[in-house]
């Protein structure tokens, strides 16, 4: 990974000398690679899809949704620093809630429930798309694997979240009969849990990284999560709306 | 992982109470699962790529060809036993050859130089789709992380190689100008070495799998590198098939 690596897809990245260049950089990675611009997220929002591609989108997404507190705890392993482990914690509430309260994981259960799909076999993972597990696993390793500044980094990507929950939420309720507004209730909480978490990380890596190799890691940990988020995009399409689903993953009833 | 898990693409798995009921389960995920079933290699093998889609899929497969020396040195050092060490060490010999002489590594290098592509760029992996660096790194690490037993049967997608490489020599030398028999050297080559590699996996799976457990999660090893190998090509197709490249990939000349 130098300094000066070309991307195809970004244009120059400048010297990276400032907190400020970094942050610009970040905002051009959101701009240009986060998953809100995927062909399946237009249909998705838009009211093309069935029942079946939403219950599948939905299914595949679980397995995102259930190992961010497994990767959140590994994020917390990787600190010694107090402060930065009780910053991080409530990270792993706001997915696992507690005794007695809900948390993101059983709200995403509320859209399966809601979808049709039995909640067993959501939980199984059994009709996951490889491609999915892969992709999250790579995401949960990483942040075990690259330095504690790259593994805060990688969950930034929800500083571009919010306006992709707003037009999930209105697109939805408006297009599909068979979504109503109970199950979209992960999406209403993670309005205001996202913008807190992504501003922590934002803060943390402006503060931490400094030098330009530094920021450069930071840059290059985000372009991996967007990585990871359009890759599941990539797998749910040419399954389910290409029409190329892979064996064993699972199939919509016709 | 239960002994009567369900899979949607396979039959009952039977108790699996011998090393013959385990095999003919292992030819079974063979013939149902193995990548030679991808549309993918169909278009591939019968001429139907054109020549930057051939370019694609060499450039992607030569993550997969030059991450299988680490994947065999993690499964080296998951033995402590020197026979079975010194047994798997030839392959790092395959791939890496030796001063002096080529191995594995070499002879894709010279397919992606008859095909056109800047070696340095090869070799960088910058332009590799996300999915295939996922999938490959899933599997370095899966032959780490699970049992030895486990690591060595989720090699045995070689039993079914021979088949495919004869397909895909006489297949890509017919239809391709661009294809000469000298940079399919690499698949010359390995029409002796997988047979061997194979044949002692599977002796080995079948010596050291006693119960049905242990022989359900050798098959339950070669259905996740089955995934390992179809996810490679899923990615291709979407990405160069169909047309949907991913930020930042590889994107063939006009």
């Amino acid at each position: 990974m130098t300094l000066d690596m070309v991307r195809s897809d970004l244009g120059p990245a400048g010297p990276l000398d400032s907190a400020d260049a970094m942050e610009a950089r970040l905002r051009e990675i959101g701009e240009k690679r986060y998953h809100n611009l995927h062909p399946f997220h237009h249909l998705l929002h838009g009211g093309q899809l069935t029942k079946g591609q939403v219950q599948a989108w939905a299914l595949n997404r679980f397995y995102y949704q259930s190992s961010i507190p497994l990767k959140d705890a590994v994020v917390i392993s990787r600190f010694r620093d107090r402060a930065t482990r009780i910053e991080w914690r409530h990270r792993l509430e706001d997915h696992d809630g507690a005794e007695g309260s809900e948390g993101g994981i059983e709200r995403w259960l509320q859209l399966t429930d809601g979808l049709g799909l039995d909640r067993a076999y959501v939980e199984s993972t059994a009709g996951v798309l490889p491609a999915t597990r892969f992709a999250v696993d790579a995401y949960v390793r990483f942040v075990g694997s690259q330095s504690p500044l790259e593994a805060i980094a990688s969950c930034m990507t929800e500083l571009f979240a919010p306006a992709i929950h707003e037009q999930r939420i209105a697109g939805m309720l408006a297009h599909y009969d068979f979504i109503n507004p109970g199950v979209m209730r992960y999406f209403q909480r993670r309005l205001t849990q996202a913008p807190r978490d992504a501003d922590f990380a934002l803060a943390y890596v402006r503060e931490h990284a400094r030098t330009p190799e530094q920021r450069a890691a930071v840059c290059e940990a985000l372009i991996f999560k967007t990585d990871v988020l359009w890759v599941q995009l990539d797998a749910l399409h040419h399954a389910y709306v290409t029409g190329h689903i892979p064996p064993g993953a699972f199939v919509p009833e016709a």
